[in-house]
Order: C-alpha cells, then structure tokens, then sequence
C-alpha cells in the first residue's frame, strides 16, 4: 500500500475572519467574484490574512502509455519524448507560458519510452520506459506504482516556490486518466471519453471500444491503487504522489485540465483532506472533465476551450492566482482608505 | 460632431497565413482554444506574424454623474473621489493587479466633482465637476462631450504601450452606461439595468423608475453623439475617445466590463472598422452586459463573475494577451522542432 504523507485538515477557525478581511476592502461586497474565492482559499490554506503566494513551479511528469500501441491516441508514442526534447529547449506551450509568467518549470522522466534522455535540466525518475498495455494486462506492478507515487512525493514535497501546479505529458494519457475516473469514481466509460489530441469519429469510436474491452478485463469497482496499478501512467502515479508532497507542505496546488484532475481525483480519494488545497485552474474542452469536476465540486476558475496539457492551463491561471493573494494582503480597507461605505 | 481619428479596417490578407502559422505550432490542432483567437487577433490588428504585446497601460477615468444625487447607487458620489484618492495612494484593486501584472496604471480625472485633486500622478482633463442630473436634463452640452471625446483621443494616442486597456470609476455611471445601451442600440431598459455596487431589491426597482423616468424625456432612437450629451458620463465620453486615438495607432484594446462595454458599443457605432481592435477580457456579473455583448459579437476571454470595474478584469486577463501573444511569437513549430504530426 501506498505510504501516504499526512495532510493536515484545514482549519475553519479563520474563515471567519477571512470573509471579514475580504468584506473590508475598497470594493462592493463580492465584487471580485472568483478571485475572492481564491485569496479565501489561499488564506485558509496558509491560515494567515497575508496569503504568500508570489512564487510557482510547475511540476511536468511525462511518461508513455502502453496503450497508445492500440491505437488510443491519434499521435505516435514518439511525441512523448519528442516533447520531451521540446519542453527542455523552451519550444512547448508550457515553455512559452512559464517564461511570460515567471514560472519555475521542472520536466520530469516519469517513463518515457525509449532509452534515458540525457539533458542537465531534465530531472530523471524513470520508472521504466513506460507502461505496458493496459488494454490487455497491468500497465504496472505494485512496486513501480509506489515508486512513482514515492518519487512525486519527493518532488512535491522538496518544491521550494509558493505555490506548486502540476502538468503532464504523455501519448495515450487520456485514456488512462478516463479508465482512473470510471474504476475508481465509477464515472460512466463512454461518457468520459473524449477526443484527446483531436481523434476523428472513427478513432474516437476506436478508442471507445479499447477501453470498453481494457474495462472488462478488472472489476467495476477498483481501490485506487489498484487503479493506478491497472490503469495508470508513471506521469500520472507521479503526480498524484507530488500532489500529496506538495500539500503535506501546506502547498496550494494548481490542478490543470483533464489528467490533472484525474491525478487530483484519485488524491481526494486516497486522503479527502487534500481536496481544499487543490485550486482548479480551468475547464477543459476535454469531454468528461466536467464530470470529473462536478464529482469534486470543483469550479474551474479559467474557461478558455484549452485541451492541451502540458499545465497550460495552470500557468495560465496563475497570475489570477497571485493577485487573488496580492489583493487579500495589500489592498486598502475602507477604514484604511477613508473611503465611504453604503449610503 | 465629433471629429473622428482614421481606424484602419483589418486587411483579412494574412489570415489564412496567421491561421497555418497557429496550426505549424508543437500542439495538437485548435488546443489552445480561445488563447489561440486572441494570437490571431493581435496577428491581425498588428498585421504581422510574430505580434507583440509586451507591455500594457492602462487609462482608468474618473468622473461623477449628477444621477447619483437621485439616488441610483448604493453609494455616495463622495466615493468616487474618495477611490481616486485611494487609486493615487495604491490601494486599490487595479493598483494592485497593476503592480502584480507590470502593467502602466494611468488616473485620469475626467471630471469628478466637488475642486481639482493635486496630484502629480494624476492626469488631469477635468471637463467639470460631474455631470449634470440627466434624469431630468441633458448630462452634458455637445461642446463638454466634444471636450472629453478629444481629449481621450489624445491620451490614447499617446499611449506608448504594446497594448491599452480602458477602466473607470465613477458612481451611478452604470446608469449612465444602461441608458447608452438603450439610446444607442435599443436594448431593452429593464434587461440591462443591474444591481451596479450591489442595490438591494428596492433600491434596484428605485433605479428602474428613475431609468424608465430618464429615458422618457428624450426620443427612443438616439445617434451616439445625443445619446452621450444626454446620458453620458465624461468618464465614458472620455474612454471612448481614448478607444479611437489608441486604435488609430493600430493598439489592441482591453475591453473591461460593463461601463467599458458601452464605451465600445458607442465607439463601434461610430465607425464598426473599430470593433476588430477590441478584446473584450471578461463577462460581468453586472446584468444587462451579456446583452452588450451578443449586440458587439464578443465572447469575454475570463468569467470571473467581477463586477467592479476599474478595469480590473482587463488587468486580468493581460497576462493571458501577453501570453496569447508569445505563443505566436515563440512557440517551436513540428517542423522546427522534429515532433511528429498526427499518425
């Protein structure tokens, strides 16, 4: 069994407090809307009315599937580690973003297929060179599992920035993040099945009969471990193990879009305490992340139509996080300012 | 008749080649989503591949408006100058955000009431000391209109930054916004008249009386000049001159909220060549602003549920601008960067 670090539960003493704090600011009551909503989730977090949250790193696990051999996903396996290259030359999404954003980013090998990727800036923990098929058998055993989910741990908990989002990369980890969601949340298998990369309707229906038959195979209901060790990827093990590093430190967690959301899932599921340190940075276009969003009464603060990954949407989102934290510590009262309240 | 600067029509030419160079990027076709439409945009507005959008101003107007004696906010005029104080000494939400997202925070005062603030970093176009009551007269004469409108003109012409952004401050000037709408595009009254700070029911209905009481005095179908003279605030005069000068120097404009919105309804009504230049960064919560917004075509990039204006959703969503605007830049292509296309 996985060795879980504790997460402390998050006080309601302060919440109080909070809202008092945010009410007294130069601005009609509620009149930020979401941004209010996460400085009071950054200050319950922290349990302080002057919420740090000025610095990020984004943790990005790749790690191939197995199953994109069956023909999941409509790239190759080989973009895997072709982005992989990609990230560590600045090229990807992510690069772009984290650069205008000022984000720390760490590409980490959770088990890219292939031989190891030499390359200073790349933190490597291979678990293997990806996951066997889990169309037909276990994508992995007990050990790598706990591995993985030890090696995020790690990550997670030694990540010395403010805040910590959480990215991925991976062909074919659509499908592992549907069958986590359906195993372990029993959410419906063709209805959160989506189009990944961009799957025409006849792969789309290809990849939706695969996962029907890798669903047969386990039963309906699984633990999640067992889930992970079915189902998973080594990126998403990972980062489900970061996520919990992470929030062990009183770490704010930016949960990107679809397989994300699954890692975050299935970290609720493992310890229920961790879910008020997860802040979900957006909706993805990703069909079935909504599902998985309403099972966590999540609300995504981002809705931008994004299906890519990589934690785009999380870096996207957080500079709306920093000035959710700004505004809680540096903007003025109403006393302060000598401004008039209601008539 | 207000003497309207060039806007240049976007040449639709370099479309399909901005479209291929989105498509060439390492991503899978469309991903990226609404961040991809405003790189198109900008591409457009900028008529160039690699568009730049490093910095950003934002010109925040202040005025009063003779309607709030009447009652049609849950705050005292009082406030808005107060606010401007407050703006000055930063503590206010857009000084906040500004600080946080490097953006130029320009305080216009376009006419609050009661004597002129001495403030070196207050730019002072003062046109009066608010406006006059328009529930029972004309807000303002064409000469104090004609004014405003030149000299916003001037100061978005001057702008020095990549990109402008349009925020204001000013009570009961949601009022005044609701009635342009109404003048101007003959959205109904009752559908755009919303709780502004934060009215209560009565106070809500007390505004609707006043609104339909208002509007009965002048003709259904107004021209945006009358309809300025009639219920404009200088704030709002001044911010859609300030619109035509930037975007005659081919600057993408931020689009706040609700207030901004008219502002952009008005300017798109006076020459449509100008509604490519606009962003529109957020839906309100204010009512009424989803109307505006289907009238303009727009689609807000956040919904953030905001509804306070001082241009504090367009200082949210400019990292997304910036953002949208590196990706074209220095996003690596799969040719460039040896990543697979699709299988």
């Amino acid at each position: 069994m996985i060795d879980l670090p504790t997460i402390q539960t998050i006080n309601s003493q302060l919440d109080k407090s909070i809202q008092q704090h945010i009410d007294s600011k130069t601005k009609p009551i509620g009149s930020l809307g979401k941004i209010e909503a996460v400085a009071a989730q950054l200050a319950r977090i922290q349990q302080s009315l002057a919420p740090q949250a000025d610095s990020c790193e984004l943790l990005l696990f790749a790690g191939d599937h197995g199953a994109a051999q069956s023909g999941v996903s409509a790239y190759p396996s080989d973009v895997t580690r072709q982005m992989v290259l990609n990230f560590l030359t600045g090229g990807a999404a992510a690069c772009v973003f984290s650069r205008m954003n000022e984000v720390e980013l760490k590409i980490i090998d959770a088990g890219v297929a292939g031989e190891a990727i030499e390359d200073a800036n790349l933190v490597s923990r291979r678990i293997a060179g990806g996951t066997r098929n889990f169309i037909f058998e276990p994508a992995m055993t007990p050990d790598q599992m706990m591995s993985a989910f030890d090696a995020g741990c790690h990550l997670g908990r030694n990540a010395r920035a403010d805040v910590v989002g959480f990215g991925e990369m991976g062909i074919g980890n659509t499908s592992s993040a549907a069958m986590l969601a359906h195993k372990t949340k029993q959410l419906p298998l063709l209805d959160i099945i989506g189009r990944g990369t961009g799957l025409s309707d006849a792969e789309l229906n290809s990849k939706r009969d695969l996962l029907m038959q890798a669903s047969q195979r386990t039963d309906d209901r699984l633990t999640v471990e067992q889930s992970l060790c079915e189902y998973g990827g080594f990126e998403i093990v990972m980062m489900t193990g970061a996520m919990f590093g992470a929030a062990s430190k009183r770490k704010p967690l930016l949960i990107d879009g679809y397989i994300a959301t699954a890692a975050a899932m299935c970290a609720v599921n493992l310890d229920p305490a961790i879910r008020a340190y997860c802040i979900f940075t957006h909706h993805s276009a990703e069909m079935g992340h909504q599902l998985m969003m309403r099972e966590l009464g999540a609300e995504g603060l981002l809705d931008l139509q994004l299906r890519l990954g990589e934690g785009t949407g999380a870096l996207l989102a957080w500079p709306l996080v920093k000035c959710a934290a700004a505004m809680m510590r540096d903007m003025a009262s109403f006393a302060g300012a000598e401004v008039n309240g209601r008539i």
